[in-house]
C-alpha cells in the first residue's frame, strides 16, 4: 500500500483518491449526480464530466433546494502563499461556471492571516502583498462583479469576528487536533484559525456550496458538525483532485518552480518546463514508442488536457488513441499541451490587467460587496 | 501549607501573596520604591501606602523612563461578565491617580469576546451589554477623556487583529497550556485570546505599565518573553491583592452576591450585606469583646476601611487600636464601614450618570480615541 497523506497544509505521495473519499466519509459524484447537474445548467463542464470534481457533500441538496426555489450561494477560497500556479484556477473556473449557470452569490476569502501565521518566513505585510496579487489572478476567472465579494482576512475581520467568535467557543483543542494534527507546536494563531474559514458558510440562510480541493475537506467536517445547532445548514462541498504536478506526484507546489505552470509563466517557460519537467508516459525510444506505444494514464501531459485544457471530448479520445497506439510521439503531445497552455495564459494575462480595474467592485462597490461592509450583521 | 489557586479565571483558597510573589517571579514593592512614586508624584496614594498593590515587574524601570523623559503609558482592563463590584474598581482608581500624577495615556480594554468565550451561558449580546454598562462604571474613576481610549475587543478587532496575529505566530500551544493551564477541552477561541490581550502593550513605543489585580500576571509574563524580539518594551506591571470578600476567603464574586458589595447596591443593601456577611474578628459577645479585643487583621470591615475607604493614616490607626483594646464593638465598626461606603456608592453613582454622555468620548470622539481609530496602524 502507498504511503499518502492529504491536510489542508500538506499532500504527500501518490493520492488514492477512492481511499480519501472513504477516509473523509465523502460521497462519490456518480454519473447520475453529473447528469443532474447538466440537466439544471443545461451545459456540461469538463472538470464535473471528467471527474476532476470527484467527491461532494450534499450537492443533492443543493440541486434540491435550487430547484425549489431556495437557493443556495458559493463559497471559495486562497492562501495568499506566493504567485499562483494553474492548479489553484480549477476550483475559481468552475466556481464561476457555476455561478453563470445558477446564477448565485459568490464569496472569496482571501486568507492572508492563515499564510502568515502558517509559513515562518512571511511576514504580514508579504502575505497582504500576495492576497491583492491572487485577488487580481482570481478576478480574471470572469466572476460576476455584482454578485461576487472578495475579501481579506485582516481586512474584513471586524465583520467576522463575532461570529468566529461563536464557532470557535464550540470547538476544543481536542477536535483540531484529531483534524487538523495540531500539536504542541501549533501557534494559537493558526489554532483559531478554523473559526475563521468557517464564517463565510454562514454569511447567507442558505445552503453554502463549497468548490474547492479535497484537502480543505476537514474544516467543512468541523462546520457540519455544529452548524445545525447554531441555526444554519450544514455545508456543501464539491471536491477537486490535485492537478498532478509536473513532475508526477502530490500536489504543484510554489517551493517547487519545476512542478508547476505559474500564472506569470512566460511562452518560453512554459515550453522549457513541459519539455524537460513533465512526467512522460512514452517509451524510451521513437522506435520502441510506435512499437508499444504510451500510457496517457501515468502522462502528466495527458493528464492536464483532459483535465482542464481539451475541453472537446471527441479531440481528446483522439488524441488518447493516437498516443496510446504509437501514432502520436511525446514531443507532439507537449507540443500540443504547450500551444493549449499559452493560449490560455495569454488570454488569463489580458484578464488579469482589466482586472486592476474591476477590484474596487468585488472587494467594495458591487452590489454584493457594499451589502457585505454595510448591511450584513455578524 | 494551605491550598490555594489564582488563575486569570480562578481564585481559589486563602491566598498567600508573598508565595505567589515567588511563583510568578515578580518584585516586591519595597518601602523605597513607594517612596519614589510619592516623590515624583509630589503625593501618596493609599493604596500603594497600605501595600494593596504589592508586587510589580519593572515599576522601577517606568520611574526611570520617565524622569529621563522617555514617558510611559498605562494599560488596564476589564472583563464585562456582569455588574462591578467595589474590588473591581481598585485597579482603575489607581490608574486614574497614576494618570492625574503622571498625565500620561490611559487604554483600557474591554475584553467582551473574552468573557463570551469563558462563559458557556453568556451570549454575545449580552457580553456586549455589560461591555458598556462596565464602561460607564469604568470613566466613574474620573479619567481624562482626551487621555485615555475604552475600546470593546468586538468593535475594535479591525486595528488589534494585525498584531495579535504578529503576538500569536510566536506562542505555541505547550505554552499557552503550561501558563494558562489550558487543556484539551479548552476552546480554540480561549486559545487564541491570549494573543489580543497582549496587543495594547504595543500601542505605544514606550513602556506600558499595567495596573491590574495579580490573577492577570500570566499574561505579561508571555508578553515579556516575546516583546524585545519584535523591537517593543516588556511591560511592566503592578500588581493588587484581591478586595476580600465579605465572607473572608477567595475573591468577591458576582455569582455570590452575598461575598460583595456591588456599584449598584441600595444603601439598603450595603447595611444588611455588611451586617450580615461581613466576617468579624470580634468577640462572640460584647462582654468578651470589651474584655478581649477584636483581631482587625482577620476582620473584613476592618481590612476595606485599611485598603480602600479609610486613606486618613491617623483614623485608620485610631480604629485599629480601639478595636483591638475592645473599645470599638464589631457593630460599631461596621456601621463606620457602611457610612464610608455609602458615601463612595452614592459619589460613584452621580458620576456614573454622567458617564452616559462621556462616553463617547472615550470611545469615539476625545483626542486619544481620534488617534487610535484613524492615525493607529497595527
Amino acid at each position: 500500500m502507498e504511503e499518502f497523506s492529504v491536510t489542508p497544509w500538506e499532500v504527500r505521495g501518490r493520492v488514492d483518491y477512492e481511499r480519501l473519499i472513504q477516509i473523509f466519509g465523502t460521497q462519490r459524484i456518480t454519473e447520475e449526480l453529473v447528469k443532474k447537474v447538466e440537466e439544471i445548467a443545461g451545459e456540461s463542464h469538463v472538470m464535473l464530466r471528467r471527474g476532476i470534481f470527484f467527491s461532494h457533500r450534499d450537492l443533492d441538496l443543493v440541486l434540491k433546494d435550487y430547484a425549489e426555489g431556495r437557493g443556495f450561494f458559493l463559497y471559495t477560497g486562497r492562501g495568499p502563499s506566493g504567485p499562483m500556479h494553474i492548479g489553484h484556477m480549477i476550483p475559481f473556473l468552475f466556481t464561476k461556471w457555476l455561478q453563470d449557470k445558477f446564477r448565485v452569490n459568490v464569496y472569496i476569502m482571501i486568507t492572508d492571516d492563515e499564510k502568515f501565521l502558517d509559513e515562518p518566513n512571511m511576514s504580514l505585510e508579504e502575505a497582504r502583498r500576495w492576497a491583492y496579487e491572487n485577488a487580481l489572478d482570481i478576478i480574471a476567472a470572469g466572476f460576476d462583479p455584482e454578485r461576487t465579494f472578495i475579501f481579506f482576512d485582516t481586512e474584513y475581520i471586524g465583520k467576522l469576528y463575532p461570529m468566529a467568535l461563536k464557532v470557535a467557543k464550540r470547538i476544543n483543542l481536542n477536535t483540531v487536533r484529531a483534524v487538523f494534527g495540531f500539536t504542541g507546536e501549533t501557534n494559537i494563531g493558526l489554532t483559531f484559525y478554523p473559526a475563521l474559514q468557517i464564517v463565510p458558510t454562514f454569511f447567507e440562510r442558505r445552503r453554502c456550496l463549497i468548490p474547492a480541493a479535497i484537502d480543505q475537506d476537514p474544516y467543512w467536517r468541523v462546520q457540519r458538525d455544529l452548524a445545525e445547532s447554531m441555526g444554519y445548514y450544514k455545508a456543501a462541498a464539491i471536491h477537486s483532485r490535485f492537478l498532478p504536478p509536473l513532475t508526477g506526484e502530490g500536489k504543484m507546489s510554489t517551493s517547487k518552480p519545476e512542478s508547476a505552470i505559474f500564472l506569470h509563466d512566460s511562452p518560453k517557460e512554459v515550453r522549457l518546463k513541459i519539455m524537460k519537467y513533465a512526467f512522460s508516459g512514452g517509451q524510451p525510444t521513437v522506435e520502441l514508442h510506435r512499437k508499444l506505444g504510451g500510457n496517457p494514464d501515468v502522462d502528466v501531459s495527458f493528464q492536464w488536457l483532459k483535465i482542464y485544457f481539451e475541453p472537446d471530448d471527441a479531440k481528446l479520445a483522439k488524441i488518447e488513441e493516437d498516443y496510446r497506439s504509437g501514432r502520436m510521439l511525446t514531443g507532439e503531445l507537449k507540443e500540443y499541451l504547450i500551444e493549449r497552455l499559452n493560449s490560455f495564459l495569454e488570454q488569463h494575462r489580458e484578464r488579469r490587467e482589466r482586472a486592476r480595474e474591476l477590484i474596487r467592485l468585488f472587494m467594495y462597490e458591487g452590489e454584493l460587496a457594499r451589502q457585505m461592509w454595510s448591511d450584513y450583521k455578524p
